[in-house]
């Protein structure tokens, strides 16, 4: 903690740049050229397994690794990952940093101690109350294991290099996803994201739980260096896919083109309590029998379109009974789809087919609506990506990588909208995540971490052409 | 308690009679025969709306009586209005009996002074903790102004008649409906009954209950008068509808043919955890969307068989999420027609439809079914259901009543077993019971009544009849 209050205290990197707001020369035919580095895989792995028994939770099998994670943000079990993530990285000699939202940002300089705002590796050390092993814990392992590779080596990148652990990007403790890392990108304000409440226990904030681990830094949260924030040359993210494209399609790399756009919507289906066995059919207005058929209609809409929707909540009352009809319900719908626009169709097909079925049955049902998130589609940075798919080219071959879309909200995602980001996919079994038994083989963990180091590198050099063409 | 005490030592009516397994003559068109008597309608609804301030709940008005009811089997308030409903039968000249189950038998002696079992008017005085203010208290509020009636005007039927008033036929608090009619009635264990558990407390049973408030009785809770139990001669209910049939078909009163067959099955659909934005529709195994389908065809099937088929519960896991696909999830199927083998017919066709439902989406669900209760449709004796008619047209002309089956199940669905039985409808407000705002005008409370009173009166004549014909 002593550590941690010293690298709170130090000074913010308080430089300004344009650098990331200009576009890089963009590689359209991915050519080999790989760092000659070597991530050491064993290494990774024990690395990761050692420090999941901080949050280990939900045993599912004999092996001692086959067990899940409950390591939910600034809980106990996450700072003391945190706190061991803050000797690895200065026992590196990297310079650590924390903000306002207790996000860490631990800092390799570079050859060339420009004062460019450096070339970040960031994922998430918090997991979800039942979460695997892999989900964001994976990307930070991998950057770890980079910045080890590369210091064992002597090999120094052109500009500084580093690792982020985001705060809170599950949201699964205080209710708002990828909140630090919002807050980072002017997205969400500071205020309202310390004012999020532990779900279990009102008492408790975000902000009374940073304060409690000692991770209240002083740099402001933000991108903005003008601000005392911490700026960054480009984002990169290794993550598991979770989905099943990889591992369908036989890829061992995805090369992540961006985030589909996804709105979550909410409705309130409302009829008339009614006995089953005394209420002919004509005479009901039975919400249930209506927001079934709106789920069967939405999914044959999103088919229609190549579209997701999807139906996660569906409550009704809780003094419900087999022989009565609920007065009133609830369900959730979330659609999602590379395209604003087709999202935008998606939702007003749902709703005409909707309307029609509340007047369908018996004696109707009325329903009301509302949005309760929506997030454009995004595309990631043409050099990022171009970065990614040339190594991705050179590890492991043309049949072996694929350009894929996000399908779930990343750290990414907002950085994205402030830096130059792209994201590294790994396969995970039967495309399982957000579950105990989540699992990236050790083959997988490597290649995506050799993979994020080789994009690092590829981009470091791409860097310093673009300097150079500057220069000229 | 005194009263009660002494009720309950009093001597069962120990004979043996075959007379209701007896045919009695059948009267196919309805001719006006009616008592010349009166019941007090003033009387009625005021006796029925001030004990109806023993459970009162849930106001819904600014009118007095403009509250539902929580007046649970067994409770406070339930004592209190039995201990008032004793004294009443006991002013009025009756013996009061009481069995195992806390079944109320109060006895008014006939002009034959003849030991066959009686002619029984019952229902019910408890209430669902949602309920209303007429579902079961009406049956026992009649047959109670049906008593005085005849008592102030000097009246004496042949054989003897009485009210009953069954223990817990709502099953909301001791989780068995009509729990002590079908203990009667040789349907439902004793020691099984006894030992149902309050459904918020599980340390309380229905026995302890009963032995709190003084009302096990040490008469057994039987049909048959050789076990020492408490043979009927007939069972008539008053009930209101419980459903719109007779009010939208603008008749006063129903005479119910019988009830109609339901059966109660539970599904567990079975598929897989899934992020809602990173699986494909293809890889999906959806529970939720499945369940939707299977309940919109379980519809579509029940229409075309003029049947019901109604999903009342659906529970999915409460850690529910709007952007994770559920594992798993249980919904009810309550299926319903007077005639046994469309029931049979209607679950064959759902379940034929729910294992090609379960393989129609992505990779499929699986799924797991039981009948939870079976009950088989029942036909009402002809000669109750025949003075029924028969007072129906008198009172009413013939386009105010109708034939009508029972949707729901009653005390009388028990006693048909054993006596013949039947029920008189009358319409409530927009078919709604089971609810606080659950209504029945004076006028149809009367008319009720008066049927009532014609049926029992007509169907004592019936069995004079009979006795004098066996007398030849």
């Amino acid at each position: 903690m002593a550590l941690l209050a010293k690298a709170a205290k130090s000074t913010t990197p308080n430089v300004t740049s344009n650098f990331t707001a200009r576009r890089l020369a963009s590689t359209s035919t991915p050519q080999t050229q790989l760092s000659g580095l070597k991530i050491n895989s064993k290494r990774l792995w024990k690395t990761l397994h050692e420090t999941c028994e901080w949050g280990a939770a939900h045993r599912y099998g004999d092996n001692p690794t086959d067990t899940g994670m409950a390591r939910l943000t600034l809980t106990d079990a996450d700072a003391t990952v945190r706190g061991w993530l803050s000797d690895q990285v200065q026992n590196l000699g990297c310079i650590l940093h924390i903000d306002q939202m207790g996000n860490m940002f631990a800092r390799q300089k570079g050859r060339l101690n420009s004062p460019v705002p450096m070339t970040a590796m960031g994922s998430h050390l918090d997991t979800q109350p039942r979460g695997g092993r892999y989900d964001g814990i994976l990307g930070i392992m991998a950057a770890l294991e980079v910045l080890k590779t590369m210091k064992e080596n002597g090999y120094q990148t052109e500009f500084d290099v580093g690792l982020i652990n985001w705060t809170n990007e599950e949201g699964a403790r205080f209710p708002k996803s990828m909140a630090s890392s919002g807050v980072w990108a002017g997205q969400i304000p500071l205020q309202e994201a310390w004012n999020l409440r532990d779900i279990h226990n009102p008492d408790i904030t975000l902000k009374s739980e940073l304060e409690r681990h000692g991770y209240l830094g002083d740099i402001a949260c933000s991108h903005d260096p003008q601000s005392g924030g911490y700026p960054l040359g480009a984002h990169f993210e290794l993550h598991i896919e979770q989905g099943p494209i990889l591992l369908e399609s036989q890829r061992s790399i995805g090369v992540v083109q961006g985030s589909q756009a996804y709105r979550w919507l909410s409705f309130t289906v409302t009829g008339r309590d009614a006995h089953t066995g005394t209420t002919p059919l004509s005479a009901r207005r039975d919400p249930l029998l209506a927001a079934s058929r709106m789920i069967a209609a939405s999914n044959e809409i999103a088919q229609r379109h190549g579209a997701l929707a999807s139906t996660g909540i569906f409550k009704i009352p809780s003094n419900a009974s087999t022989n009565t009809i609920a007065s009133e319900l609830t369900f959730t719908l979330d659609l999602r789809h590379p395209n604003d626009s087709i999202v935008d169709t998606v939702q007003a097909e749902c709703l005409e087919s909707f309307s029609k079925i509340a007047s369908q049955d018996g004696k109707g049902v009325s329903f009301t609506w509302q949005i309760d998130t929506d997030s454009k589609a995004v595309r990631f940075d043409e050099d990022c990506i171009n970065a990614v798919r040339t190594v991705a080219h050179g590890l492991v071959g043309p049949d072996k990588y694929m350009d894929i879309t996000s399908g779930a909200g990343h750290d990414s995602v907002y950085t994205s909208r402030r830096c130059p980001t792209t994201m590294i996919f790994v396969p995970c079994r039967d495309g399982v995540s957000h579950h105990p038994e989540e699992y990236c083989s050790p083959e997988d963990c490597a290649i995506g971490t050799q993979a994020l180091l080789e994009a690092v590198v590829c981009y470091d050099k791409l860097r310093i052409k673009q300097k150079s063409d500057e220069g000229r």
